[in-house]
């Protein structure tokens, strides 16, 4: 079965976490990466016990997946515009029920109710608690980060104010992606994904504003780009289909060098070698154009509200806080609820 | 009353129609630019009786204003999807209920039904013809603008295919604005808009893809920029706050010359002067930056689907009919009923 086989691929051992920069709470040891985590709700409370702290790309196949942003409450409504303005990086799945429950969220999801978001445990745990739920966390203060890969955020949730936000994340399409043979690198490598910060500009809102998209990439060959575009396409609140595709895409997002990314790991060709640097050694060797050579893939990614978080700087008094990036919230949502006839 | 004088100034004469490119139809005098317009369906009327061939900005004062294309229905699908990933330059207010229909609309206006769109006439005159009801048309064939100024398109309409496409206009926020002192230039002079095509590119959507914003612009002096912001950005449905500002944003969106607009008129300062040149005039005078120094405003403009559609190029088969920009479409929805609680 192609779902499973997808799971154990991503279930291989990712090795240690990557930080950026800031401190690293200490982190559990990444136990769990043999066995399946194969709903949303065994992936989260994996993740709450401590026992999941991994990246979650090709994880219960067919859920939808979620990238978080939390702001304190008075930022909510700039948030939405933003959203709501920028639906291809940012299409907003949920938002907390009431400023500071973790617990409750309200849907966005058209056809699926409150309820049917998060599943409550056979053994009667709750459903959600969106503190502790997710692999690993992002801290800032004044659009700085100042923390990455926590594994808990009980201590920065504000009970009386926090809001979490989900935006919904391309690891939903994936699997469609794999049934129609064109599994991405990652995935098939159980490596993170692959993100870059772009050019191509926001929309402001409010508080939000001199922001820029953040972009996810999988190669892919030319050939194949019309039923990439036309899979992809029906998830429009995961991002839907591409952005922007070829070589000349990644002067056009203003990408400096493909195998340096900002977030998640950098991409390799089908044999394991650097992305770009096989690119230009093929480039030397008189390479043309060929519908079989693999050409980089953009689509819109759920990093995008940490990144406006970050160019908003001082403008945003408090703590916020977002998913470490390719460590997703899984939800109980089925793809196919989010797919669209085309 | 503000409104009054408003109608009044935009309905001062405004010379005769300039073409870019192609060939016009013979157009009617432009009578009607003494009476007052002002309410939707008399602006309808009006251009149904080949009566009015002007601007529409400042018309019908707090009337949502739309702009207009006409697909094959075969790119319906590929439009809805360009809409739902681009709101901000094409918010889609309403589609013909069927393919043919040209007097029948259903609206994605929340809390509008399709029924208060257009009004019927107390004389029984249909509400809507969309073949006839804007002052002036653009036609396309294969992405080219063949007719420009074509004041009725019966001649173009497929009765069993043409699907007609709303898209909100920023003039409909302007009311809001003249009623908080800020009325925008071209109102106040009785100009058409001032409209650019810019280097942000729009997310793609199946056909419609390497296509970027078209954006109009109003001077503001940069102290009133906040308040500007505050009042558009309640009209998401008419393409919101703007999506940018300042000089420097002249470069960012890649607009080489302000002086020189790709559609309507060419932008003035307050005492009609060109806008760019007497900014570098007060530059080699030595100038300095001022609070009460204009600068251009940015917003996302509804004549983006024609952009688009001429980057589609030969993608596009079939006659594709625009409106004539500057030259909307009068429903007979309120701008409150749109409006936001910010």
């Amino acid at each position: 079965m192609a779902t499973a086989t997808l799971t154990e691929r991503a279930a291989r051992k990712h090795g240690t976490v990557q930080v950026a920069q800031g401190a690293c709470l200490p982190a559990a040891e990444d136990h769990g990466h043999g066995i399946l985590h194969s709903t949303g709700l065994s992936v989260r409370l994996a993740s709450r016990s401590g026992d999941l702290t991994s990246p979650t790309a090709g994880f219960a196949p067919g859920s939808i997946q979620a990238n978080l942003i939390v702001l304190p409450s008075k930022y909510a409504f700039d948030f939405r515009n933003l959203c709501a303005r920028n639906p291809v990086p940012c299409p907003l799945l949920a938002e907390s029920s009431a400023p500071g429950r973790f617990d409750s969220f309200k849907s966005y999801i058209p056809g699926v109710p409150d309820h049917e978001l998060f599943l409550i445990s056979e053994d009667g745990s709750p459903a959600i608690d969106i503190r502790t739920d997710i692999p690993r966390y992002n801290i800032y203060r004044s659009g700085k980060l100042v923390e990455s890969g926590c594994t808990d955020i009980r201590e920065h949730w504000d009970k009386d104010d926090s809001v979490a936000f989900l935006i919904g994340c391309s690891f939903s399409f994936e699997t469609a992606l794999a049934e129609a043979g064109l599994t991405p690198r990652h995935v098939e490598r159980g490596m993170n994904a692959t993100m870059y910060r772009t050019n191509i500009p926001l929309c402001p809102a409010g508080v939000f504003r001199n922001s820029t998209y953040v972009v996810s990439m999988r190669p892919y060959k030319e050939k194949d780009i019309e039923a990439v575009r036309n899979i992809t396409r029906a998830f429009g609140m995961t991002h839907g289909e591409p952005i922007d595709w070829g070589w000349d895409a990644v002067d056009r997002l203003g990408i400096r060098d493909i195998d340096v990314v900002q977030w998640g790991d950098g991409p390799v060709t089908v044999d394991g070698k650097k992305f770009g640097k096989a690119r230009a050694g093929a480039m030397l060797d008189g390479a043309g154009k060929d519908d079989d050579e693999e050409v980089p893939v953009f689509w819109g990614c759920g990093v995008t509200p940490q990144e406006a978080v970050m160019r908003a700087g001082d403008r945003i008094e408090g703590t916020v806080i977002g998913h470490m990036p390719g460590h997703m919230l899984l939800l109980d949502v089925r793809d196919e609820k989010t797919r669209k006839q085309t």
